[in-house]
């Protein structure tokens, strides 16, 4: 079996593409950060998640939350509720999935593994620079000028099984694959017990996604 | 005064890199990494050579050597005596410049800096992938792409003044701007007192540079 690692965070899209990856006969390593998140309930459900999927997993510690300048991370910044525009929004982590394929990259060559799934997405996301086709084909460049494995033929390829599924599609993928979604965890400000706010971004997409699915959205929301 | 952001090991190149920069006018932010390397006398010389030259100095602290595979942080495989070929040596470390370029992209977003400078080098060098003009090319592609400041047209340029100097061109670059070279470490298994070992690629390079611009040597070597 081929490795092939996989870049989890234990919500709906990267568990529906570790379970792709699975489903595509890769011996799946999972790996994950702790970048200081306010959601941090997130690692405890990518935990879960992966025992349950059978999946090799890390938790990477990264340095603290201020050097990253984020809602996501700054305790003086709120998540805001959900407003669509095009802008970039304050959630946005510098250079987060950059650090994030910088070190998959690193464990796929310590583990001969070719393939490194992402599970970012083209259509229902939320204005990320670093979300976007363009930017993962140039990741994939860089990866292989980078490393041993690229100048000896041996090519790196960065899959992004979601990159032209609406969040509804990704959902449907999933629901096929066996994927239990009431085990993720997608809100920017899950509680400790990882239930979710139900307005962020992130709820809102995930919300959205199962409406348009027409599926029973199964994600635990908190009483408030 | 603008900021920038300086790959910083402690050793020659990072340390005429940050000379180079403050030359330039830039205000100087330097990053250093603890990767468990076993020369980690580097983050000792990176600590003081910072406070000399007047830089705001961090070390982000990386996971484990084992994960990284690599003669340089793992301590079942040795570092070797030189030998001059065309391979990737086993002092290679797995996706090092990438990984340590994604942070130096992210503290730049946070900084509001535009200018990354690294030290690499096309002529004197180990053959390390991660060292060579396309990749770092390929690098800045991804920076533009990633980042909030590259999606404002406010450029991230990645800046390498050593890459078409040999190791002589450097040091007497280093020499005309008053670095002390004595203060730096380059050797891959310098002791805890950071005295070099005269036989690594590293060291050899350095001898090698200091000889051909004719210039005394004030590494400090061990006595064995």
């Amino acid at each position: 079996m081929k490795n092939a690692i996989i870049l989890f965070s234990g919500g709906l899209d990267s568990t529906t593409c570790l379970a792709y990856a699975k489903s595509q006969g890769f011996n799946c390593h999972a790996i994950s950060f702790n970048y200081h998140q306010k959601h941090s309930a997130e690692l405890n459900a990518a935990k879960r998640i992966a025992k349950h999927l059978g999946a090799n997993h890390i938790i990477i510690d990264l340095p603290n939350a201020q050097f990253q300048g984020s809602a996501l991370t700054d305790e003086q910044v709120n998540v805001p509720d959900f407003h669509s525009n095009n802008s970039i929004p304050v959630t946005y982590v510098p250079s987060r999935n950059t650090i994030f394929l910088s070190f998959a990259l690193a464990w796929a060559e310590v583990l001969n593994a070719n393939d490194i799934f992402i599970g970012v997405s083209a259509i229902d996301y939320s204005n990320y620079p670093d979300c976007r086709p363009e930017y993962i084909q140039a990741f994939q460049t860089v990866a292989n000028l980078a490393t041993k494995s690229g100048v000896e033929n041996n090519h790196v390829r960065i899959q992004t099984p979601l990159i032209h599924l609406s969040k509804a599609k990704t959902i449907e993928l999933g629901i096929n694959l066996g994927v239990d979604y009431s085990m993720t965890v997608s809100c920017y400000q899950a509680d400790s017990q990882g239930l979710a706010c139900g307005k962020c971004a992130s709820c809102t997409l995930r919300k959205k996604g199962f409406a348009e699915a027409n599926k029973l959205d199964p994600t635990l929301y908190q009483n408030k």
